[in-house]
Parts: structure tokens; sequence; C-alpha cells
């Protein structure tokens, strides 16, 4: 086996960055200064692509477990927030649904902010349901949730687990067919993606930080750079959760027209006052720069979310 | 405990319900025609809901799986297909999601049809994962899908499991908010829900049934009836999975605009040329004839699923 993550020294303030009720934007805040990163690292694990060394001697989902425990540990202390992707967990039933609820516990214990990417959207009681599985069964900080039921459909999540968990409302998607419906126009000139912005600003004011911005974000890709600066406006207040930057196309010049040019009132200056997190998975847990060697693979996951907290960090000076 | 489900008599054609491979429009038709039936009983199990014979002694995701095998049990030949709510099996983590697959089985089992209804919406390589998922690890035979990210996000469902199998485009839904973003008007002067329906009845040409209908469907709430006649007349050969009846508010006058005009062609006149499956959840699951009577609980609720059959039955007729 010998592929073993190395222990990552934490910050002496992660500590406590999981204190429930505390709004999960300032939460977030703290998190992004304590790690000097706007990066998001996206969990989408896919058998394929794993080391042998992870694999060998181990049960589909445990290699899959033991993988992202990995990469976890080389994480932790060098972004703020790790991003599950729901999808790739719950194709191995009910022991996939295990290993996610674990491995959330164990990025929350890492000190690591947490967002379950399951894009969920129902009404009513049905809502309610959804906000505890993923709020409070999993206990992730935060959800990907669909605009497309009404914005009467996300209040159950406000309250899920007492309150304080974070949301990112998908409102322009990264993949090439969201054009089909978020890019219609409207008769009043709006595109339906901008009109869903706007609404959720609206719906984000239910959910303000000490900090100023909303605990309610957003999910911009980073393809679809036409429509930044239109949904910055729309969406002043939001964190953009923005995928897509790296391995789907998205650049540099994509990300600028995104950032928050506002400093916070009232706060010295911070991070998360440019208002985005950035988010890559393959990128990063699939380090090329190696091949199957299983003792360095922790260390080239770490250098890689280092990597890209120093291309994030060039955007942010050169976009003000 | 005391609380057991007679044996219900399945009618012969019901066995080959689940012959993997032929489209699911043709295996509803089949169904529907066997059972004499429009209808879809939910499955929305809350535990404060649930007779106390069901919950005695049991663990809170027991009391469920065990009032949901009742209610299976009940409902076998009376109705042609259950639609399974993820929600209500999702909050209880991987013991809940394993009796969901468990479920499921046993539906199909019993020749059951089976939505489960997660509305599931994700790009890419995640769709992939979702399908496999619903329509190969939990087994259902459809499963409801959001088209906000785009209609290119649906196509890794028509692969699934090696095809066959259905899907339900949430298009129009049932809850007040829904008008929010579903029914703004575009620079056409289409409503966004029409938009989407034309959408989807355009991709559903990639799944047609030898009856002439296509195995992708759409959710289209009994509540928006001012919306039914466009959405019908957008979507011809699309069955309409209609929530909303009943408990929610819907009436016999909402269902009837639903209701396709046209016989399909080169087929004798069968139930599913209606186009609509109508689906009630807590009205017949939590029949209120009785209090907590264990021995007839099951008997009550097959007597609200024939019920059901029989109102729908005296709108098709009153529709045609």
């Amino acid at each position: 086996m010998g592929w073993r993550a190395r222990e990552w020294p934490l910050p002496a303030t992660l500590g406590s960055m999981t204190t429930s009720g505390e709004p999960f934007v300032d939460r977030l805040a703290r998190a992004m200064a304590a790690t000097r990163s706007i990066a998001c690292v996206g969990l989408d694990p896919v058998l394929e692509k794993l080391p042998a060394a992870a694999r060998e001697g181990r049960s589909d989902v445990d290699a899959i477990g033991h993988f992202c425990e990995g990469v976890l540990q080389a994480v932790a202390g060098v972004v703020p927030v790790v991003k599950f992707q729901s999808a790739c967990f719950e194709r191995y039933s009910a022991a996939g649904v295990g290993k996610l609820h674990a491995l959330i516990a164990q990025a929350r214990e890492l000190g690591l902010l947490t967002i379950l990417d399951a894009k969920r959207g129902d009404i009513g009681v049905t809502a309610e349901h959804y906000a505890h599985a993923a709020l409070v069964a999993a206990g992730a900080d935060s959800l990907t949730v669909s605009p497309y039921l009404g914005f009467d459909t996300l209040e159950p999540y406000l309250a899920a687990a007492g309150g304080g968990k974070g949301l990112f409302v998908l409102v322009r998607t990264s993949n090439p067919g969201s054009d089909g419906l978020q890019s219609l126009t409207l008769a009043d000139g709006r595109t339906v993606a901008v009109a869903v912005a706007e609404m959720a600003a609206e719906f984000g004011r239910k959910s303000m930080g000490a900090n100023g911005l909303s605990s309610i974000g957003a999910v911009v890709g980073a393809t679809k750079a036409g429509d930044a600066a239109a949904l910055r406006r729309a969406m002043p207040d939001q964190v953009f959760l923005i995928p897509g930057f790296g391995a789907q196309g998205g650049k540099a010049e994509d990300i600028v027209p995104m950032l928050r040019a506002r400093p916070l009132t009232g706060h010295a200056s911070s991070l998360i006052e440019h208002g985005v997190l950035v988010t890559a998975s393959r990128s990063v847990i699939y380090p090329t720069s190696i091949g199957d060697a299983a003792a360095s693979w922790a260390e080239e996951v770490s250098k890689s979310a280092q990597n890209l907290n120093r291309e994030l960090a060039q955007i942010l000076n050169s976009g003000l």
C-alpha cells in the first residue's frame, strides 16, 4: 500500500471553524483568511482514475474512501473548503452514502469547511427532508441547490441544523448546453440566468453574515464570462462558487469580471471581499506530474492545491 | 404488531412487467392496461404519520420500511406504478438509502413499475453517476430530473442500464412559488415552462416507445390548470406525471385539459393514450377512515387506491 498522506500541520485558528450557529459566510471568511486562499478542492472520485496503490486490496468504495482521506489530509490547511460530489458516492448505494458522511465528518475535523454538491431541489416538506439529509444527517456546512421550483422551496434550508448553514444556488452553469434554458431572453430584456440571479440576491438577504455578505451564494461557471459582469451586478453580496476553472477551459480572464469591486464596509480588508470561491477537482486530485508513485501522491496533491492558490492570488492582484 | 398486509392476488400479466430493454412507456402502457388504472401511489413516508403498530418495537428506518412494504402489497395489482420520494429515505443516511433500494426491488417483484422521485440534475460525467445511482444501483424503472442545466445533461440517462428506462422532466410544478421562474414571459411570448416543454418534447424523440409515445415524460402539477392546454400542445407525445391531485388542491377539472385528444395510431384504444399518470400520496397511504386499527390498515390503503382509480376513471369518461 504505502500510500499514506502526510500529516499536515493545522493553523491554530482552524480549530473553531465548525462553530454551529455562526453564519456560514463568516466561517468562510475566517477560513479564507487562515489559509490565505479562495480555492475549493472538489472531491469527484472516480474509480478508474485512482492511483493503483489506493485500490490495492480494497473494495471499490473503500478505495474511494481511502483516496479521499488522503486528499483531505493533503489539502487541510492549504485551502479553506472542500466540495463533495454526491453522485460519485451515491452510485455505490448505501455503502457509498455511508462513506460520504464519514468523509464529511473527517473534513470538518481537519478544519475544512464542506460543500455537499448535490444540486437538490424539491417542494414543501420534501425540501425539509433534503435539508435534514444534507445539513444534519450528512453534516455538511453548505449545499448546492436548484432554483427551478422557485425560491419558496429553499426556505427549509435556512432553518436546518439550527441555522447558520450555507447554500449555493445554481444560477449559470459551465456546461455547453446550459444556454438552452439559462440564456433565454425574457420580455423585459433580462436573461433567465439574470432573473434567477436577482431572485437569489433577494432571497439571500434572509441570511446575511456579520461581514455584510450573504450565506446564500451562487454557482456561476467560469466558462460563462460573457455573463459575469451582469451576474455580479445582480448579486453584489453573493459569494460565487465558480466551477469550470482549469479542466473545463475557464481562464483567469473569466474570473476577473466576477470579482466584487467594493470593499466590505466596517471590516478590515479580507479575502472574502472579492466574493469568489474557485473550485477545481481533476487538476488537483489527479496531479499529472507523477505516475503511480504512491509515496509522493499526497505531497503532489498538496502541491497542486498550492499551485492553484498561487494562480488565484495572481488573478486577485491583476484584477484590482 | 399485528399489522400485516394481506396478500393481493397479482394479475398473471404483471409477471413480465420488468422486462429489461423494452421502452419504459410500453411497459407503462401494459401496466395501465393490466390494472385498468392511470394512478400512481406516492411513497413519501414520514415517521410521525405512521400507524403506531408499524412503529412498535422497530427502529425509525425499519418502521418506515415495514410501513412501505405494507403499502406496496396493498396497492400491487391495483395501480400500475409507485413513486418513491428519495428525500424521505435519504434523511436516514446509509440505512435509509439501503431501505429505499430494497423497497424498489420489492415493488418490482410485486409487478409494480417504479419512479424514483429524486429530481436529479447535474452535468457531464456527474450525470452519468446519477443515472447509474438511480437506474442501476437503486434499480428504478424511471427517475424525475431537473431541466435547469439544459437537456444535454439528460443524455446519460438514456443509455443507463442498457436503455429502456424512463424519465419525467420537471416542467411545471404544483407549489405556490413555482411561478417565480416557471411563469416568466420570454421575449417571444412563451413562458419559461412552455419553452422547457418544447425542449422536453424535442428531447423526448430520442426515446420513443412502440406505442408512439415517449419514454421521456413531464411533471406537470394539477394545480397549474391555466397552463395545461398550452403544455399539452407543446408536448403531444409526453406522459404527464401529475402531482398535486387531492391533498394539494388539484381537482378533476384541472386534469381534463391535460388529456391527450388523439388516439394512438395503429394501436387498439388503451389507457395510456390519455397521456396522464396521476400521483397521490398522503390521501392513499394515510387513509383517514380508520384510526389506528392495525389489522385493517392495509385493506384501507388498498380501498383508497381503488377510490382514486374510480375518481380518475370518471375524469377520463367526462373528458372524452
